[in-house]
């Protein structure tokens, strides 16, 4: 069990070495986490997360060895000459299976590399809940729970994983991690957000009325799968690559 | 009734221009906000807050004409040359009565400032929730809750006043209005979070901590008390001064 667990709103609200020696999970469930998940349950080898387009393009050209996959989005479309967008059932063995994804999205990647610093970068969604909570209950190393929000703005999809993550953490321990004031508002508001309600409000959040107006439903509808998942993708940044 | 509510947990996490046209209320329970509200319920003329201590003292001296008082702190505690700390309980008709509060303190002057394009600024506080709800009842404008914070972190003792701002305007009212998911995160806070549970939230706060390291646990009970005060404190960036 952790002895600490932090919780950030944002990727902006903390700086990067304040995660120096800890375990971070990046949470984007609207949708990268998801479809990182999706992506590596379907067989992909790795996806490797890029800042840019440019970047992305580039790299897939580099990697003429590998079978590669170009995927992703912006302003929640998929992004022009690239194979797939950002919809998690769009990752199947078909398209992904035994490739190489590079991958750019507006929130995720960029959360991702914020956490750069930390000893160990976990990718949580609800898909795969209780594997992330499996693995930090080993750790005692500081958690940080570190949502990606939505252009900049805190979007609450993020925020009621975080909850969750810590709720599952702390429940039928006496020995309760020390938290903050961001990871207690988080769990209060998981526990008014359970069960059937937690689809609604990730279609009410900032990430999801996006969603909606597209009409991708779907996506929203797949993110909200509790435990789909049993495994937990790893970011490395020596490697660039996540993996599981 | 408003058209939308916004919330901010931090000053830093909105443009200031994001606010023209709105009402700000700037939300500083422990102890800014509340401490303004005990300053001017007690006589205080008028509170100047100022950013920075050198600029309180030289305010001071050049208002000469009028009474002054010079107010505030640092890391908690009384400034050095100054009349009076941050506790509410210590602003009373024998030291401020019919005189002029010169005022700095580490978050909640700042959060004020920054809400200088605000077409209206009051100052929220558990002390005068019903009276502030009142006031905002009447606007059609946006509003916005401007949560000061501790040090440039979260603090949920600001989180909580805005959900319970929100929540008091919401209550009996069919034409909700729009929100942001900063104002459903507080909103789910404070449900969780009202009677007896207020106070202890208070303790667990960031600022909360850090005032009972100083032994002063009686700020924190004074600022708990709902309704103390039926009045709205105004910030006018024009005068520079907070008036009743």
């Amino acid at each position: 069990m952790p002895r600490e667990i932090h919780t950030h709103f944002l990727p902006s609200l903390f700086e990067p070495a304040d995660l120096d020696g800890g375990t971070a999970v990046v949470i984007d469930v609207l949708r990268a986490s998801t479809t990182i998940c999706h992506a590596l349950a379907a067989g992909a080898k790795a996806v490797i997360p890029c800042a840019e387009i440019e970047e992305a393009r580039q790299l897939a050209a580099n990697l003429a060895g590998e079978n590669v996959v170009l995927g992703g989005e912006r302003q929640g479309k998929r992004i022009d000459g690239f194979d797939l967008g950002n919809s998690p059932s769009a990752y199947t063995p078909e398209t992904v299976g035994g490739k190489t994804v590079v991958f750019t999205t507006t929130n995720g990647t960029r959360a991702l590399f914020r956490c750069a610093e930390a000893e160990r970068i976990l990718i949580g969604s609800f898909n795969n809940l209780s594997a992330v909570v499996n693995q930090l209950l080993k750790l005692r190393q500081p958690i940080h729970l570190v949502c990606a929000g939505t252009n900049g703005n805190i979007s609450q999809d993020d925020v009621l994983l975080a909850g969750a993550l810590f709720s599952d953490c702390a429940e039928g321990n006496d020995d309760i991690p020390q938290i903050d004031d961001e990871t207690s508002i988080a769990a209060d508001f998981y526990q008014l957000n359970l069960g059937e309600m937690t689809l609604e409000a990730l279609k009410e959040s900032r990430g999801g009325r996006n969603l909606l107006n597209l009409g991708l439903d779907a996506d929203i509808e797949r993110a909200a799968e509790i435990d789909r998942f049993d495994f937990v993708p790893v970011f490395s940044p020596q490697s660039g690559r996540v993996t599981k």
